[in-house]
């Protein structure tokens, strides 16, 4: 007698290749214990074997029935939902949250330029002065005009700016606060970011940081892709334009990708850019392994080996 | 004797060309009030005259002493100073708060797009069934998700969307709450600017609503120079490309501008859009020459006239 089992059920089959006896999965879970459901069947049954491959073309046959038809649509779509469901795993909402900061920045910037233009009708000389977008907007939420303006030691009789009546200020200060709720908005989603990698990929994030990290990972796939792949292909990925460009036209390769903003390139003089890049390949492809196969923390020691050689970050 | 006037003070001049007396002002408000100063003075010497081309040269001669050119600079920057003060007005502040507007809705709509993305992992069925984002953020932000899926008559256990963790669900409604209000805000500066119009141009309004009167008169530079444009400039401002393309090339000539939004253009059939822009431009030309001279409402009579001719808007 054979066992055989699919997404339906285990099924004993006798030689003929009729049904003697079954066992059906009530959901989806079931089918995920099916070990069990067979382990049953098989204290069941003593002489069961597993089909050779004719055996499995006359059990399909039998399984070709119409009446089956709806079952398996049912059940493969179940599955499938499921493995949608569990297919969100940490690394799929760090890749959120990252692109989720790229895409404040932009935008904070943008708003932030716009405020400026319209403020500085008001209140030009503190705008002109305080270049820093976050730190302009902070100080022109908690501080009245005449006081910035004092800061500066400029009268407010002597300003550019002119006086808007309060029903003028209102939108415009309104779109200051709205600025200044993004970036706590940033500030939050960066925070949140940096905790998924601490559970994630403690490692990746001590040798690059969250953002930088965050990106590496997105631009694999996932952790684990990223950790499946060579360390000269971290280097250069987010370089691919030039990477291709190399190989089509001959051109110089790239010496890095994402990783040429972390601070020990970014800081290094140009000519030694791609040997740190290199080195820095090596040490996120090890993390990235350890990470995933969830090893010990040994991130100090790779950023102590990397400032041993290139100085501290 | 001579009476002579600059920014300094009025002077009076003896036939020699030498002061005899002299009034000056203490800030910019006596100049700007100078008639008043040269009237004292007029009435305190009898036979007092304007000078000749030659005795105005003269008495620039006297003025070119380097003892005045401090008090010649500090008083100009005094008056331009002042001069940009008071250049704000009430089509500024419209400027500014439609170009805010149009900022915000590019940029909401980026964010929302972002947002779905991340939440698509959470409740992938609720952000398919509601495409408009304002809406869809709103349900959102007011209702949980086995609810949401309620609605939809969708089982929380067969939903493809991930179980997520209090502290995943955190950042992510941040990103909503958030998004909610720059809705909030667009709404707030799309009534101020509504409220400015209603002071500054409500003829213009009247024909064009907020929006589009609000990007003439951005794209003329002020009303204006919004009054004094014909109406042939007016149908196809916003349209500069199109017709130095026609200048150019002798391509076909841009039939309407910022107007083309207009429902009246929008709704009709291609062949009448030239038409319409016509009648539409020539109204909004006597509405703008209206409100800029202050006149009467007559918006509603102008709207009547282009509803008779092409139905309600």
């Amino acid at each position: 007698m054979y066992i055989f089992s699919n997404v339906l059920g285990v099924f004993v089959f006798d030689g003929s290749f009729q049904v003697v006896d079954e066992l059906l999965f009530k959901n989806g879970e079931d089918y995920q214990n099916r070990e069990h459901h067979i382990e049953i069947m098989q204290s069941k049954y003593k002489n069961l074997e597993y089909p050779d491959e004719t055996g499995v073309k006359n059990i399909l046959l039998h399984f070709k029935n119409a009446k089956f038809l709806n079952g398996f649509y049912e059940r493969n779509l179940q599955l499938t939902k499921s493995g949608i469901r569990n297919s969100v795993g940490d690394d799929t909402l760090l890749v959120q949250a990252i692109n989720s900061i790229g895409e404040l920045d932009i935008i904070v910037s943008r708003l932030a330029k716009r405020f400026r233009e319209w403020y500085e009708l008001y209140n030009p000389e503190t705008s002109v002065f305080l270049e820093d977008n976050e730190r302009f907007i902070k100080e022109i939420l908690e501080k009245e005009k005449k006081d910035l303006l004092k800061e500066l030691n400029i009268d407010v009789y002597s300003s550019m700016g002119a006086d808007f009546k309060e029903a003028d200020l209102v939108p415009i200060m309104g779109l200051a606060r709205q600025i200044g709720e993004l970036y706590q908005l940033r500030e939050n989603l960066a925070e949140y970011a940096s905790k998924l990698m601490d559970r994630l990929c403690p490692n990746v994030k001590a040798i690059c940081g969250t953002i930088i990290g965050a990106k590496l990972i997105e631009h694999a796939g996932s952790l684990k892709r990223l950790s499946e792949m060579p360390a000269s292909t971290i280097q250069i990925l987010g370089a691919e334009n030039a990477l291709f460009r190399h190989m089509r036209t001959g051109s110089k390769p790239p010496r890095h990708g994402i990783i040429a903003n972390h601070p020990l390139i970014s800081r290094a003089p140009n000519k030694l850019h791609g040997k740190i890049a290199r080195a820095l390949a090596d040490r996120v492809c090890i993390a990235s392994k350890v990470d995933y196969f969830h090893g010990k923390f040994i991130g100090d020691r790779l950023n102590k080996e990397l400032e041993d050689k290139f100085g501290a970050a």
